[in-house]
């Protein structure tokens, strides 16, 4: 079926970009680096939203807002922050604009602010100035906040959901009386995004440590989950920082513990991103277009029936309105697609190409056979059942999809991981095959620094409970007692 | 019960500050003018989000997201909107910071923007320059968008939910092959606007017209809805505007209408925001605190324990645990606060103050008895009603309470508003008992704007079906043929 998208073996890259295109989930905007989320996209992130806002407030957090603007001098208040963030950003210096002689408007050079104002890149700073406020004694203990907010971060080479300037995402920020609640705190979101990218986006994820090069600016330890992309090419695809006291010291945030004794607060921070709607395609999606994983999908199932008379027209509209009915009392999403300016050719390649999980044509013959034709778009195999306990059949096939998909992601990384013992060996399968690959690393940053430069390839993870193993580092033959988890990534 | 609330009576405005800051609404934060929503307060602005999404989506109409920023250029395109939004606003003109040799960062002045950017104060302007790719033909359309999303005004005086520099919304943007259903969907929107505010604010709203004066800059017309606070001041509380070809001509978005012919696309918008919550406080809030219609309010009921003796305490959460079960069952929220750190006297305060519905206090003696102690916050009436039959008798009481808190605020109304047949009887109403004036007017600008320079009054608006009467305007005495709403206004 021709969908005018390029093909994954030829262009990996602008197969994403007409795909991203194609099935109408985004698009650049008239501001650099700045994107539109179109309808069906930001549903997705609707469906993620949900899903993941429900697991954090089952975890005990609450919502809350904080300001978009952030002073300049809150950003220098704690030192590695500033070095991360204070970079590309947007800065706010005039408050007002008026006419142009010239015509149009002009920023009015009286309306200078005092202090600039720099759109978030991410809430530490504006937060943890709040928090002090808040917090007087181990009574005020935990805060457990999460917000869900617009961020800003200057990029200069952009990609749609990969990689914008402004991008959606949500950023929970703890406060905890000691370092072992902080430490608990911050795994325990981690575990949050590793369920909800496995059981929701069907994706798996390494879970585990980032290297001191890229963890967060200001944490003390970053824990991350990381996903293998079709292309070989790995994802970070959320983060749980343990923060330690860094931005309670920056901002002075003290308490009474249940000692009387004044001490530092504890603090976390952890988010994910609309770059998981990017993770989503790169990880099931294929020539044909979107697949996507029947808990996330917008629309789970489409009815499309196929007539030539008004008379079947009529005679199929009424068995599937029953049976749409039936299939929304299961909480099942699903369209009848009756639109008769469109011929069933079409609509088949559209709601492949829009990934939704099952399809079913319905003609006059079916209907006297009491039956329906059933595709399911991971496998796009064709099945005639009965109508009688279709439902139940459909719901059996969402979870059957559902965990297909995550199946066939489970075996391609698998077989997209790779140990490497030599460089050699290691810029080999970067370069042949991709994936993930385990190697030694004496455990400093000038070497990881070293490796990034000669192969591109970053640690992306050093796994939770990750097996000891002696052996040396394939860049400078040092002793290493476990290997790490190499790739490049996007 | 002492909650250091200042009085209404004394000082309302005052009582306001106070009530959102003591009741954990919002507050704010370092940066000039923007607030920090705080869980209790963003968790009314979600349970306000939910309900209206839903009556979007019932509506047919889908989420998107548009780009935070607007090239300043964009702004000037429609003549009307940029006079009324190019003034007071967050102008961006650097990209980036870089360490300053005195300590700190500064901004870079080698990265200064070639066009400034505006945080969006309404987005308008970058919505139909997005739009205009996404229509051709009469086919494409209607579109249906709205975005939920923060924007950005620069009031000199602020006030929280109220006025404030950035402030959360709702912004629907369509898109419509023919005037009439632009029109439609205008006051369609107006609808779903007015039936939130009654059915879930419990808030009566006044429906009709903007006069020109305060239509929305760009509009053709504006509609809205008109609340009375209680200290007789009116608040806008949602609009929506028919922007006829406007936005089209200047964003130059043209259709192929079903008779082949190019024209020019119609439009409205519609939006409501955080200030919503304002709103919510000052139509039913009283000295003791908040009164939240049920509806909306996060807890609806709280479980408060009596007890001397461990055993007694034991035996309390056993029957309350059974109690909470059934109420959750029934899509009721309920907190049982067993925190023995805190006097039972303490929390009937402080839950009276967070306008939770209903309260109930079980003790011994009631355990005894198989009843327990019930308060409903509105009017603050106490019974003690069997545990036999509870949960029935608390969802009855849950209706009866938003009915109530409705009738109030109606009869409120209706008991402030007034018929002025002269400037001397109109200012003498202002001033002694505020509310809502109706009065007779000349239809012209120069007259209303005169009028509130004289006494600070504007015409909130003109209601639909408006009676038809004839009279003389109060100020000029030209004739008039109907009379218009009046009010002092936040």
């Amino acid at each position: 079926m021709a969908k005018d998208l390029t093909l994954q073996e030829e262009d990996y890259s602008q197969w994403y970009n007409d795909l991203v295109k194609k099935a109408d989930l985004a698009e650049n905007s008239a501001v650099r680096g700045c994107m539109v989320i179109k309808p069906y996209g930001y549903a997705i992130w609707e469906n993620m939203q949900n899903a993941l806002d429900k697991m954090f407030k089952d975890t005990g957090h609450l919502n809350a807002y904080f300001p978009l603007f952030i002073p300049k001098s809150f950003l220098c208040r704690e030192a590695e922050h500033v070095e991360g963030f204070a970079k590309e950003c947007a800065v706010i210096t005039h408050y007002r604009l008026k006419k142009d002689p010239n015509g149009g408007v002009m920023v009015d050079p009286e309306a200078k602010l005092e202090e600039e104002l720099i759109v978030r890149p991410t809430s530490e700073t504006i937060i943890w100035d709040t928090y002090k406020n808040w917090i007087q004694s181990y009574r005020d203990l935990p805060i457990l906040c999460n917000q869900w907010a617009n961020v800003v971060r200057w990029e200069m080479r952009t990609r749609l959901f990969l990689r914008t300037a402004e991008f959606l995402w949500q950023e929970g920020h703890t406060a905890h009386a000691t370092k072992e609640e902080a430490l608990i705190e911050a795994e325990k979101m981690l575990n949050v995004y590793s369920t909800f990218a496995e059981e929701f986006m069907a994706m798996p994820v390494l879970k585990g440590v980032k290297s001191p090069n890229e963890r967060f600016a200001g944490a003390e330890e970053t824990y991350c989950i990381e996903a293998l992309m079709k292309d070989g090419k790995a994802l970070q695809a959320g983060t749980s920082h343990f923060l330690g006291q860094n931005f309670a010291k920056a901002f002075d945030v003290k308490f009474l513990n249940n000692e009387n004794i004044l001490d530092y607060v504890w603090a976390t921070s952890w988010g994910v991103s609309t770059r998981l709607i990017g993770a989503l395609i790169m990880s099931h999606s294929d020539n044909n277009g979107l697949v996507l994983p029947p808990k996330l999908a917008p629309l789970q199932v489409v009815i499309i029936p196929i007539y030539k008379t008004e008379e079947q027209q009529l005679a199929i509209s009424e068995k599937v309105s029953a049976l749409c009915t039936a299939l929304k009392s299961k909480n099942i999403s699903v369209k009848f697609d009756n639109d008769d300016s469109k011929r069933s050719g079409w609509k088949f390649n559209e709601y492949e190409l829009k990934g939704v999980p099952i399809r079913i044509a319905i003609g006059p013959r079916d209907l006297e056979n009491n039956q329906v034709e059933i595709v399911r778009r991971d496998t796009l195999e064709k099945q005639t059942i009965s109508i009688d306990g279709l439902v139940e059949h459909i719901e059996n096939l969402l979870t059957n999809i559902q965990q297909n998909i995550f199946n066939k992601a489970l075996k391609f990384r698998k077989e997209k991981t790779f140990s490497a013992n030599t460089m050699e060996e290691f810029i080999s399968i970067l370069d042949n095959k991709g994936g993930f690959v385990l190697a030694h690393w004496d455990g400093t940053s000038e070497t990881e620094e070293h490796i990034k430069e000669l192969t591109k390839a970053t640690i992306r993870v050093i796994p939770f409970q990750n097996e000891k193993e002696e052996g040396r580092c394939i860049l400078t033959g040092k002793p290493s007692f476990q290997r790490v988890v190499f790739a490049r990534a996007y």
